[in-house]
Formats: structure tokens, sequence, C-alpha cells
């Protein structure tokens, strides 16, 4: 499997990066949570005078064979539609890049459709969306490795371009389902607690959604152990999309990026890169906490604070670009605001 | 007393908004608190296209008789030297003003300084600070209405050059106070369940403050009702610049804008402009919940949901001003996001 050199970031400039904090004009610690961001940014950038750079969104897209089972309350064909609205600039994602100034990265990881040659989209397509995870892995060794081989590309071009700060987010019509699986499997948390109405299944749907992933998960048990190899349990229930976004998490950690990670889905991937690989998790922020069941427990399960908490369950990466600002006012605090001796304020504790 | 002629906004509006929002090509809800925002905004300015032209911030400051008695961790002179700082661009409200593209007042309302005149600090002064409430009316009569008046005066120039969005912040050191003590008369609530740390008191500063509030207030029940008119309340305890922001908002609500409310001192003068006129609240949007004791509390009194939780505790209206672009989100939202006709996407329920 492809290997990725991720080191926790040096601790050695901790103590100057806390002295510049506490000697901002301001009393101490007063601006909360902006503070432990900014320290976080610092040290992954390694200086006192952070910035974010060239922010870069990946939006992948990927269907799943599992759709076909109707664990979804929208039908495969949305995928599709959705990447081609993103092109037209019509989508949610669109108006918070634009809002927030990211660049915006359509790209085909899986869909089952074949885009005209003139839409934009990067073509970077693995096959026409997974196989039915009901009846085998969802992707063979090598589609796995290549879907990781995606996400390395892509970042490597964000960098390239000069980027510091990736955010990604997903389309993909069932993703919700592989994302319980992962739950269920790394955090040992039972599936039902990990299944929720994605997009907005009702009751019915959403017992449905549990018999199928049951199903499929005791499937996988007999042939392999609870404690099977994290690569396994990634590559026998994961999208396209979102092994492509395990392998963009990693090398943006590689790089020294910070990594913004999104809802549910994304969040569900970010677990997964940092079972590979736990040093991961110093470069992730937490943009936002949906309201997809499971999705707190999971953050929980990281140790992972999110930003926001606003009900919202769109996907696409939109809740982690709306927590973007917040990041920035952290950076911002560190270069921006004055120090007490260069601001002539009686400084009061 | 000053009227003002506030209306809760008209709900006729409300069914082909929401039938907007619903068509918006995304799942139905699932842009959460932003579908919930663009509603509130919508109905305030009675369109289906929203905006929110000329954000403007002000910055009132005043001094307060009551620091006097020790009450606060900073010294009085912090005022005036914050405030000179905030005219050169150095604090913590300058740099949120700048990233959000606020127009940024300086006010001084009553602080116990003489500024130069080259400042750029608009001087509506009404007195060098109020009087010590530990033994008598904070203010007088007319500098109430004074200080109403100020804040209807600085709206009226907004409104004048365009504003439709208005935060407002404070800087006056001792100003949590007046703040615990009109939330627990307004509130009910007792007197030290109303007090925190202010700007960073430790346990014998906090046991102080609760001594020293605690006399003011038995004092003041000596000679008036617990059920004074709110005038009363306000007048006897409040800050120059928290009564200006009192007729600011009140005088924003009659323009029609929409109103951001800052941490546990805003959201004080929100309360008491809320029991002078209960319409005020439909302009108001919360923007953040901040670690001063009594704040979260004073916030469900009021059914206020803020949008934010980042441990702040700066004022100046920071905690507000970090709030703005998810506003701005939700406008986005009804201005640029495409419908499902328009988008050719499969409307899955």
């Amino acid at each position: 499997m492809k290997a990725f050199n991720i080191q926790h970031p040096n601790e050695a400039l901790r103590p100057l990066i806390q002295e510049k904090i506490d000697n901002l004009n301001k009393p101490k610690g007063s601006l909360g949570r902006l503070e432990s961001l900014a320290m976080q940014v610092c040290l992954i950038q390694q200086t006192l005078t952070p910035s974010l750079a060239h922010p870069c969104h990946l939006l992948l897209g990927g269907d799943h064979g599992i759709e076909r089972e109707g664990v979804s309350v929208s039908p495969r064909e949305v995928t599709w539609q959705q990447m081609l609205n993103f092109t037209r600039g019509g989508g949610g994602v669109n108006m918070f890049c634009r809002q927030h100034g990211f660049h915006l990265y359509i790209v085909d990881v899986g869909v089952d459709y074949d885009f005209p040659a003139d839409t934009g989209i990067l073509n970077h397509k693995i096959a026409y969306g997974t196989r039915n995870f009901l009846y085998g892995p969802a992707m063979t060794k090598e589609e796995y490795e290549h879907a990781l081989q995606v996400g390395v590309d892509l970042v490597d071009k964000c960098h390239a371009e000069g980027c510091q700060v990736l955010c990604i987010g997903e389309m993909g019509i069932g993703n919700t389902s592989p994302s319980s699986i992962w739950m269920s499997l790394f955090c040992q948390i039972p599936l039902d607690e990990c299944i929720g109405a994605g997009a907005g299944l009702n009751t019915v749907g959403i017992a449905h959604k549990r018999e199928v992933l049951g199903k499929a998960l005791d499937r996988f048990l007999q042939y392999k152990s609870v404690r099977s190899p994290s690569e396994e349990v990634i590559r026998c229930f994961g999208g396209f999309e979102m092994v492509a976004a395990i392998g963009a998490m990693l090398r943006a950690a590689e790089w020294k990026m910070v990594i913004l990670v999104d809802g549910f889905i994304m969040t569900a991937c970010a677990m997964s890169a940092c079972r590979l690989y736990p040093e991961a998790k110093d470069y992730m922020i937490f943009g936002h906490c949906g309201d997809e069941s499971g999705h707190r427990r999971m953050l929980e399960a990281l140790h992972a604070e999110p930003l926001l908490s606003l009900g919202m369950r769109l996907g696409e990466g939109t809740g982690a670009l709306c927590a973007f600002p917040i990041i920035d006012s952290a950076v911002r605090m560190m270069n921006e605001m004055n120090n007490f001796d260069h601001a002539n304020i009686t400084k009061y504790f």
C-alpha cells in the first residue's frame, strides 16, 4: 500500500506562539477558540505569522453499488446531475466557495455517467461506481490504490499552486451507508447507532437501510475479522470519492496543509485517515457538526471539537466551508492585532 | 420617554419565502440554521432576494462609576486606551470589521477622558462616566434620554448611508456589573447566578463583586419596587454606552435593519430593549454565546439561539462580527443557489 510520511508538528515553537498570543491586547484567553485555532495553524506552519494562501476545495464525486439496494432517498442520477450543476455555479458548494475565496475543483472519481469533455470536471474516473458491497468488496485492491492516488495527485496540484488550506467535499448518492459501516467497525459502536436519515429517509427507509447494511456487515464478518486491517475495511465498503478524500487528507498532512473537515461522510474519511496515520489529525480542523445521527459520536471518538453546529446536512463540504472565516479570524488575530507594548495599554494581568 | 414605532414584520410573505427555500436544489431543510436565518432576514426586509448592504459596526465607549468599587480586574484607564487603540486599527474589533467589510464608528458616549480632536472618535460624550450606582442612580433622566438619542442619531446616520445590517459593540471597564443587575431584575434570577468573572476576575474578585452588586441592588430595592418600570432599572444601573446601544437597537428595528447582537453586555442591552419593545426581537440575530457566566441563561430567557459558541469574551462586538459570514451565507443561499427547475435535478422529495 502507498506509504505516507506524516509527522506531528514540531512542538518546540509552542511557548513562543503562546507568548505572542498572550501578549496581544486583550484579556488572556478572551478570544477563546480563536486562540487554540491560531496555535494549531502556527504549529502546522511552524511560524508566528501564519497564512491561509490559495484555499482549495476538492469536490469529489462517485457512485455507490449499494445505492441499488434502495438505501438512499435520492436516485443515483442525482450524483451526475448535481456534478453538472456545480459546473454551472448553482450548488451550495459554489456559493460558499465564492463567498470565502476557495478555488473549486470538481472531480469525477467514479460517477456513473460520461460527462461531456467541456464541463471543466476533472476526469479521474476509476469506474462507473463501486460494486455493491452487499455481495463483496466495493472495490479491488488496485482500485483502492488508484483512488488514494487520485487524492494525492489532486493535492500535489493544489500544493504546486501555493495552497495552504484544503477543504474536501463529496457528492455521491448512497455514501452515508459506507460511512456508517466504517464508523461502526472503527469506533466499535453498534451499527444501528451509526445509521441515520441521510438526505431525508423516513422511518421505513431507515429501517430498510439498517437491514441492508446489517446484512452487508454480517457477510463481511463471515470472511474477515472484526480486527481486519483498516485498509480492508475502507476498501470493502468505501466509495471512490471517499478513498480519494482519504488520500487527499494524508497527502495534505504530508505537505503540512490545514485540512478543513466537513460533515458525517468527510468525518468518516478523516477518521479512516487517522486510523492509517494518527498524526494526520494534527492537521485537521473539524468545521461543522451536522444533524446526521452518529456524527457527534464519531467526532467525540476522534476527540474533535467542531467549530459550528448549524444543523446542516447538505454535504459537498458546505459545513466546513462555512467555518472557514473563523479560521481566518484566528490567523488575522496573529497578524493584525496589536500587542500591549505597541498599543500603550495598561496590561491588566 | 422617547417612543419608538416598532412592528413585527408582516408574515404574509412567509409561505412564498418558504416555497423558495424548499425549491432550492438541496434536500429540504438540509441547510439547517441557514434556512431559518434566511427566513428571518427575508421577513425583516419583506423580500425574496435579501441583501446586507453597507454593514455598520458601532463601537460605543463609556465609563462606569461602579468601577471605583473594584468590581473589575482592569483599571478604568483601559477604556480610553482601548478606544484610542481602536482608532489605530489594532484592536479585536478592527480586524473583524476589516475581515467582514463593516464600516466602524468609534463613539465616545461617556468615556472619562478628553480625546484629541483628530482621532476620528465621534464625540457624543454625555459625562465623564456614570455615577457610582452603589450610592444612587447611575444617570439622571435627562442623561438617560440623551444616551438613547445618541444611539438613535448614530443609526439614522448609518441608515442614511444605506446600512441594512447593524452590529454593536462596547468598551467600558466595569460594564458586566450593570449587565448582571439588569439580568437579575429582568429575568428574576438570583443576582449571584448573574455574576461572572468579567474580563478575568479570580474567586476573591468575584466574591467582592457579588458583595458590591448585592449591596447596590438592596439599596435600589429599598426605594424602588422589584417591578419598577424597565426604564428605571435601565437608568439606575446602566452605562451611557449601554443605553445608547438600546436606543440604537430600537431605532434599527424601526428602520427594519438586521441587528447583530454580541456577548453578555450586548445581550443585556438587547434584553432591555425587548423589555421596552418586545417586537424588537424579530430584528435581532444573536451572534455568539460567550463564556461569561449567565450569558447562556440570559439567551435562554430571550428564547435566543446564538449562532456561535467559541468561548470568546473580549467584548467590542467581536463575537457577533465573527458570526456575520453565516448570515451572509444565508442571504447568498436565497440569491445564488439554483432551484430544481433551473438546475435540471431530479427533485427527490
